[in-house]
């Protein structure tokens, strides 16, 4: 259980730093939360840990007096999310799990069957921050502009693997790649519904830096699939391990 | 891609018989996805495989001539799920998600924190039947009426490993502990958001068959343990290693 509400600022998070809130925010604190004068709350910025203070709210805006450190700041592992835009729905949900499951950066990847080539990434960083600040992250992943997948694959650097889930048959589950390959840094691609076209698939199979991988006997939609493969790369190479 | 669509059917299955559509059937097939005469599609029961065959419009009404079986009837592997139910929109999700991430049975879970107690199991059903038809499975898995923690962890079949997702921090995690303790068959219980009052935890922890795992230093959504957990169990004692 949460022990008080936890929010994502952009201020310096220091000893004596005083913390105000903008209207948004504020009333957020005050009308959603229902919070009183006293209540005490957290703020992290992805930057300075998490700190702990009493909201003082002051009319209509809120305040907050930084009163102690409560966690040091912590980044998730190196890893990128390469993701096929999908149903607005499905599209939030990919970035709500990922953001949970602790990706670092998201870039939305437009590819032949991509069924929205639209993506407004101002909402769907909004949606990684209330994430964010629901799970208990330090930080907030970015999120790229959207871009071609021709594109961000021809200027890929070449050190960061890329696992490409297959629904069309890789050899090895991704478990197994995993162990046999624990090279960092690294990246996850999930297709659209459809899956990659013949000529994409031809473009990903080019490439040593990019490794087909299997998710599995069943096709998995795509937020299903991020959400599966950030979890077996977290339990195998990620920061699952580290907790007690 | 697929290829063609699958739809789950009551009936039996065998060389020579005929599928007669109910009206819901008929319609989805002519209106939703306008098929015509002739088009292919593919039914499953859960027990005689899949089966192919040319669809036949008859006024409102569709039939099937089935002309051959297309794939072998396979069962998922044996596991159970045990969730809090949530609020709708994430119920549904975690319905959804168990379903593609190959979940034999489903058992809504009352606990002290559960937000909504009523669960409506023909609902459920109903999407498990669409996400099994999407995933390319060959059955749907039964989703049993919601019962209260307590009860069912008394009348518990104790062979049965229930591994418990305890976000109050356990000692090791998912994949660890499933590395160490490989005995099927087994039962993934999660929690409601807020997680589980200090006395269904004292509950938990006093049967041995009753096993905490952690899911990673985040704290995460209902449905996002739920995809993480299964998806961790199918990768290390499930059926994702006999893809190819």
């Amino acid at each position: 259980m949460r022990k008080y509400p936890r929010l994502f600022v952009r201020s310096r998070l220091q000893q004596g730093e005083e913390i105000d809130f903008d209207e948004s925010h504020s009333k957020y604190l005050t009308r959603v939360l229902r919070l009183q004068s006293g209540d005490g709350i957290a703020v992290f910025n992805g930057r300075d840990g998490e700190w702990q203070g009493k909201l003082v709210i002051d009319g209509r805006r809120c305040r907050l007096a930084l009163s102690e450190k409560s966690r040091d700041q912590k980044q998730v592992p190196d890893l990128d999310l390469l993701f096929a835009p999908v149903k607005k729905t499905r599209t939030d949900f990919i970035v709500e799990k990922a953001t949970e499951l602790g990706i670092a950066n998201m870039t939305p990847v437009i590819t032949a069957f991509t069924q929205s080539a639209r993506v407004r990434t101002d909402r769907l960083t909004h949606l990684a921050i209330e994430a964010a600040e629901q799970s208990e992250r330090l930080d907030v992943p970015t999120i790229y502009e959207s871009v071609a997948l021709a594109r961000i694959i021809s200027g890929w650097d070449v050190n960061r693997t890329i696992y490409y889930c297959d629904e069309a048959g890789a050899d090895a589950t991704f478990a197994d790649t995993l162990k046999t390959r624990p090279a960092r840094p690294a990246a996850i691609l999930i297709g659209p519904e459809g899956g990659f076209s013949e000529s994409e698939r031809q473009l990903l199979r080019q490439h040593s830096f990019i490794i087909p991988v299997s998710l599995g006997p069943r096709i998995l939609r795509a937020e299903t699939a991020v959400a599966s493969a950030l979890s077996i790369w977290q339990s195998i190479l990620g920061d699952w391990s580290q907790t007690s």
